[in-house]
């Protein structure tokens, strides 16, 4: 089942592995397929080097297995959140990189400083509100995907294809498997170069036509950026 | 006599250098043998290339060489004292990794500032005190295991498997050889993010609800982290 | 047409790969022919494993494609201002390196703070002004091109091989591509040490005497660095 | 003539590139025949992929080339002066590397800070004084050693090997090439260990017992780290 869709994933996780983003078993990465609302995700816990593709584990929408003999990722939950809001999303990708989670971990959104930022991210890049008690004693891992939904309730996701949850860590999304981790790849330049640079000038501000001029030369209608179809 | 101990203890040994937190021969792992007392450890100053499984030293409780041609890491007396106080302790790591070591120099623990270290470290990982002009004189590397265990008196080795010696580095611990290296990699990600988000954000803090989520999620009964059995 | 000159542009701009200076496609190297005044450039948005010399796009002055299927990099005006502007430039390097970039992003010049910056710029690296909206709404690339020449009114861009142009990343330069992509590389470092010398002391400076001795030491008549001819 | 020193010099050159601590070909290191006076050093700006032991250089007491096709490096004439002061030392490095070069930069010693900078340097890595207008105009590079050597009025060389030439960078040195490479990479470790410390606490300072401790510990008649013989 999905065969494709999970040597897709796979491959993912092991591009992940390979960015240096992640150290141990720290990241995952999903895809879904939106005919049948199935998710195929990186088993929980597993070494990137032992992994193969039928080790990846398909679910439905309610995070129930449909196939695969191992335990899904324990941040499912959090996925499923994001498919069910994000109607746009086609790939999910979770990771403990050292500049994103310094700005989760301080509570701070990623402000827009530069172009390589505005390249891919049409503004801040948000930090959810912290859990409540009663939350993280709950349903923990899909109260985490409520605060990063609420987080955009007046942002376009696919303008901004991250976040960072309070205290844990960045979360990226895309088109599928391979633009999560790409954007996850990109926000992390994006951390380490903007803590460096509010470190010697704490004032810096992207200007807004900056801001959009890039965003826009590669995304949408009139992007001109890279090469045709 | 222990083969499959000292492959381990090799092992582990090559692993640590390969994580990048060991710089020439600064670093040292050890195993003990709970049935006979009997711990394994790396040579003292000995190439981690030309290293044999052979090569690994074989020593009594009181630190006498059993088994071995080479002299046992100069460290040996440190990993005794905190084998006899910590009954649970089945392997034992020491570093001079750059970031654990900057907290050591600089006195201070390493406080819980996000899930990554709560995944791992149920609570700040603690300094020693300095030791003392008579201690350094004497059996300085007993006394060095002497402060270490002063450090948890009043806390859980396993719950904190890790700790900063003031002035000098980390030493980290676990059920064996493997996990007390997987530690000492986990404290140095810790330590480079506590780093940067305590000079981004002095105040910063793990909510309690979290701390304890989060390290319950991965350890104790209740776990439901990674793949069952 | 220029085959020689396309290997040598896609060499380099492996090199730049290969430097660690570049993350995904974020980098692009050209070469002038000055007798045509032809360039070749990396096309825009390819995967540099993929890259082959005949992928490289040949451009006249105007920018107009010469030769090759795909499109330019989208920085070709940038690229061509600059030839434009500065007689004897061979080859021009872009990339969003991570320390040059928190420059650029702070808006600062990178001071010569040690000999190593000496060796190769005489004198500060100089961030560009700000464009302004109507800059960016026109044609950016030209005018991003535009404000680099006018940040070198004084200077000679021979003696400071490359410039930040603000809120962006660096362009580097040098008698031809090979050198522009060692430029590029200087620059990171140079950068990488200012920041931190200008964070532990900032007042610091570089005696106006050693820049000279360093800078001639490497360039112009009397260098005595490395071998003869 | 002196193979088998060519043979040494050359590998701990490489030695050196490959540590990570040299950019290009900023970095050298020699070696001094003490019954002849003959000096083996790097040539200038040779790239060290291409370098063959037959390249190495071969220079008497002042400098002269007794053997070798290219030109020594330019910064022999310091390596003579500091053969010349300090007569117990064989092999001397000379690297920019990058943290090293920050504290030269900033014209600020590297205080002991922990047991990792006790166990190679018994004592703060000083940093020369600046030289005057008169020096670098004149004979640059001899002076270059003759403000190391001032360094070391009441210091012992081989007790602190290694110094930081104010605005430019490390020299380090050993009984012979491999040692002033291995004290190279450790000086480096410690520049980057003392930097972050100071930043978090500027009052940091080693107890002079460990400092003492871990520096005999290693060094001298009653050392007891490594293996005997």
């Amino acid at each position: 089942m999905l065969e494709q869709m999970k040597e897709r994933v796979w491959r993912a996780n092991l591009q992940l592995k390979e960015s240096g983003l992640v150290v141990l078993t720290w990241g995952n990465v999903s895809e879904i397929d939106r005919a049948t609302g199935y998710i195929v995700i990186k088993p929980s816990g597993v070494d990137y080097g032992a992994m193969k593709p039928e080790d990846m584990v398909v679910v439905d929408g309610n995070g129930q297995v449909v196939e695969g003999k191992l335990r899904p990722s324990s941040d499912l939950a959090t996925h499923l959140e994001i498919y069910k809001a994000f109607p746009n999303v086609g790939g999910i990708t979770h990771t403990h990189s050292r500049w994103a989670t310094v700005f989760a971990q301080a509570g701070a959104a990623i402000p827009p400083l530069g172009t390589t930022h505005a390249d891919t991210f049409c503004g801040a890049v948000p930090v959810t509100r912290k859990l409540t008690a009663e939350e993280i004693a709950g349903a923990y891992e899909k109260e985490t995907g409520t605060v990063i939904v609420e987080a955009f309730c007046a942002l376009d996701p696919m303008a901004v294809p991250g976040v960072l949850v309070h205290s844990h860590g960045p979360f990226t999304w895309g088109k599928d498997a391979a633009h999560a981790v790409e954007n996850a790849v990109i926000l992390e330049e994006v951390a380490m170069m903007a803590w460096h640079t509010l470190r010697m000038a704490p004032q810096s501000a992207l200007q807004q036509e900056l801001l959009d001029k890039h965003y826009s030369r590669k995304h949408g209608k009139n992007a001109y950026y890279g090469q045709k179809g």
